[in-house]
């Protein structure tokens, strides 16, 4: 199942957070590396302008997912919002179940 | 350049409408498989429970999309929102520019 | 997976469109049930002082709920906004994966 | 009477919020569960992405729903919207008054 | 258990519509009468500039609140919305239990 | 003149800010009650889950109850928001000018 | 009391409901002008790019306020929002009572 | 004084509609170029994937600005939201009063 | 040119924000009067229930008004909305150009 | 490609925060004008009343414009809102490709 994630990085502007954040790039991205590697992770957008990203995931169901995305180093610093998607018609038609991420490019 | 693309139908629910979408169904395929060809419509979703869709889109810039979604038949009836993507920090390092739509997967 | 599922009922006020209603409503009760009877329409309520229901669903993705909702003969005047649901640390606890709807009761 | 209880959890993420999150949960659980050996507390969901829950509560009176969740340690942290269910029609069918949180399943 | 209730008119200001009011509106004051004389409607006030109305009524539960709104001629046309309300720990004092609608004035 | 007013409790819910609050609370219940003896404060209801109420006020005009919500010792702390009520048409029927909060019950 | 008024205009844009405008706005005119002379409308503009406009209005109270608006020929099609304002303390030093509409000008 | 002006285009999508515009484009284009020519119309956008436009207006007052956007044949069936700019304190150091419109390009 | 300005007062509850609200109330006066005697600050009044206001100004353009506004020793606390007002039909045939705030009473 | 920018500055009102925002200005400037001269920012306004700014900015996409904005020294307390513009209709009249930020002015 696909499911758009928008995630808003709240953490705050000053010094302290700034030196966290840091510290925490590089787990984040292993993180990040592992669930693409696991088929979860299909794509990362940047909104423009912001902090923030918009990924499309995969996962069995939407447990999976939590799990997977509670699992990133940031996850206490961001507010999440999950979209479900469903197959559309015309995309059915390609092929019976599309492969994650790829649709019929 | 990617775009995420909302298209809200509003079309009404009575007879008359349900019957023109019947028959404005083939065209709009064969204008969204155009879109494919040419590399600009990349993925469609059904959002789940509605006639709504989400697209991922890429093109030149945003007036060579508004043209490709003015060219869809079911245009005068959809409510459009177009949310530019930047690429994120993590796909910059898979490769220099990420080919459309596919990300690193 | 569960799914709590807002059904706005969108039919104007009308008179032409009550004589639909009571028509529709049979039809409307026959699917109804056996979703229920398929162990997806799990429980049902109505939004008080209104025509709207909140449903709770299980289905194993939301593209198989999206054929079952739209299945409903109300459909095309339903506004329905799908919101995925993940088990809960606490129900975890009480059954590695509790029976849909029914929960620790 | 039946209530949907969403529950958003406003604890900040700093360092000593989470130490002071983990020696409440503990507490937190067993009132859950005394809330749900006296039949309010139905079903518990986690929204996915976040740290907020969804409840199937079912009490007397909004007064009494008010007190049990009151009574939960992360109370003073909560943002809780309550929204009352009345009993659809397609469920009045089923049985005059049907067990609270189990249904026509 | 005391609710307070917006009933927005959503009857639109044609002419056919403004007879069809007028014709509606002995039954709907008789409806109105009877749920006074049945302790559920305890006031109702006129939202100023507007055709729309906050009522406070007291009903057992919802679902009783709900039969008694759907018995208004009106209600094919009413928008509502229905907040519960809780008794305040200051009314509490004043009597175990104060008086729907009356309170310790 | 009848006001619906709902005031918002917007004092953190660290430590500190707890005690501050047992601290003011015996003041607040003796300005509430002076309130209530001058007939400006009619009826007070907890918002069902929060720490918030919905009041039902009654004042020459609106800077008299501007000077009564702003003499409350939590006045600083609270967010709140004031509706006028006018009176309804089928009040208007039961006397010159109902009593303030009692209504023709 | 002194009411910031906002008047919508929601009159469709189509010929019937252009004329219709035409034939009431010389009553329109005479309404709002008998309102002027009786204190009560004190200051009207337009919204700008809009038909709708914003009014100063004076009244005894508020119900006084709705017998005014609800006099007004385009009242079925105006939706309407009432802003009580409370006297600004830096505007009682000027007077005791400033005169409704002129202030301390 | 310069304005940020969106321009919602409310016309119907129906056949009759469709005709209307077809019929108003070239006296909105006359309109359109003759506040031009007279600095009032600055710059004109299409929002992306709609009918809707966003235009850079220069008037002496927002009076002005009204007459000329109500001058527009599309007027009745536009949803106008007008934005007031200020000058910024980077754009006042690169000229007294910058020339509308062109800006320190 | 007339403006109706909202002022929100964000500073927030504790004691050295009310300590600091005490200092500069004395000059928040002295700029506002100062503001009053070159026509800028017609009324003023006080949003009810709270310590935001609602202002009537008048200034040559935008960027004079916002001049003046920033130079209230309360402005780094303000969040401010500034809304441009037209001069209505109705009071464009009291006098050709009615004076600022005064309105044709 | 032509971009319209909201720039919401969220920087504090404290004292601390004051210095801070000084001490960034002449390199906010430096980087804005470095922006200029690259012809990605055309203009730039002040929101009137705020600290908030609206700037029309062209860049080749909207990754190249994420990376422009993320040069300004207080980009980490600004919160950015970016739209893309399409070319109007009437302005590809005017010229193939209008010059950014010019416009057939």
């Amino acid at each position: 199942m696909e499911f758009l994630v928008r995630q808003f990085n709240r953490m705050p502007a000053d010094e302290e957070s700034r030196r966290l954040r840091e510290e925490l790039r590089p787990r984040e991205r292993q993180v990040a590396q592992r669930l693409r590697e696991a088929g979860i992770l299909r794509r990362l957008w940047r909104v423009p302008g912001t902090q923030h990203a918009i990924g499309l995931y995969e996962a069995e169901d939407v447990t999976v997912l939590h799990d997977a995305l509670s699992s990133l180093p940031m996850f206490p610093w961001l507010e999440i919002e999950i979209e479900p998607l469903a197959v559309h018609p015309q995309e059915r038609k390609a092929s019976a179940a599309p492969a994650a991420g790829s649709g019929p490019e």
